[in-house]
């Protein structure tokens, strides 16, 4: 198809498709003439992923190249590709390994990964941003005065497992490696704020079941 | 107990606790003589809630003193007063009405509750602010050009109902109904940023186990 037609195709201007171009976010089309570049589906697909991330997940244009570069680097695991969006989205400040709070939190969490037996996540926990945000999180509610063991969180975790489940069973009725990684990255930017207001919606449903209105 | 001590035990300063105090935030002591005034456990608690908020949750003085409104209102039905932090926290735009887009996900979000037999969260789906967010969330999708049927959000909507089980499970086990609101904001406030990181985590630990790193 011609520019014209892929701006038509996936709602975003010619300039921005061409800013895309210029900025790497887009591979260049197969030159026809001078003038003229020809694109595919692959193009369209790259070119929604892009708008999602810029303007649903608001990332930098610089760090959307980032991403997409672990996307495409296929000497990558795939498991690492699929993680591309996780490990280069903003990240929360590095937590102060001299607060108490902080260390005590660490060890909790380092401990509910050993009872929940996820030994792939505890193996990367010292370098994941997601095993980062739970310890500062954690480290907040024990500041906050909030004394609670992490047992609670093993029926949470259980659950968000099988959330993990369907998202991978998702992802595998899709073909390509390539695909599959970018739809992680959609997930992450796109889904996980369905998945808050999924739950929000359930406290509502659940609450005035329990509690009704009067 | 004194101020000093009352600044002790939450480790907020005596300076934050008079602004807390002049703000309305925090109820005034005891007077027991004209410059000394007696804080019991419930200024403690309610302390820790109000820093929760500020220092967690970013949310502004003004809108910390309207959810403690509502947290405290026992006129209101407990289901309004638990939904108090959601409805009060900073909201989404109101979706376009007459985009194309917002309609359609409006409709097929409003399906999705009856296929879940979430009646209650139905009836209220005009006024929600989280089912405001699902469909805005599910309009960015359809309007980036990802064709989807909501079914594959059933599964997804069950185990957020199983985590909103627990949510209710665990204030159930908290007396009063003062206390379950106070928990219910909590919940928001500083839950969710812990369940979004265990859903990571257990991406992770699924996506390595599936595809490990070789």
């Amino acid at each position: 198809m011609r520019l014209a037609e892929l701006s038509e195709r996936s709602g975003v201007s010619t300039a921005t498709i061409k800013y895309y171009l210029r900025e790497g976010l887009l591979a260049p089309g197969r030159q026809i003439n001078a003038t003229t570049a020809d694109y595919d589906d692959e193009h369209l697909r790259r070119l929604r992923l892009v708008r999602a991330m810029i303007q649903v997940g608001k990332v930098p244009v610089a760090k959307v190249r980032e991403v997409l570069g672990h996307v495409d680097d296929d000497s990558l695991p795939l498991a690492t590709r699929l993680g591309s969006a996780v490990w280069a989205l903003p990240q929360l400040p590095e937590p102060d390994e001299d607060d108490d709070f902080v260390r005590g939190a660490r060890l909790a969490m380092e401990e509910l990964l050993g009872t929940l037996g996820w030994s792939n996540a505890r193996a990367m926990a010292s370098v994941s941003p997601a095993f980062r945000s739970l310890v500062l999180a954690a480290a907040a509610l024990r500041r906050l005065g909030y004394d609670w063991s992490p047992e609670i969180l093993v029926p949470y975790a259980r659950l968000m497992r099988e959330v993990a489940e369907l998202d991978m069973a998702f992802m595998e009725s899709h073909a390509s490696e390539a695909e599959k990684a970018e739809i992680a990255v959609l997930g992450t930017v796109l889904v996980e704020p369905m998945l808050l207001a999924l739950h929000r919606l359930a406290q509502e449903e659940e609450s005035t079941r329990r509690y009704g209105f009067e």
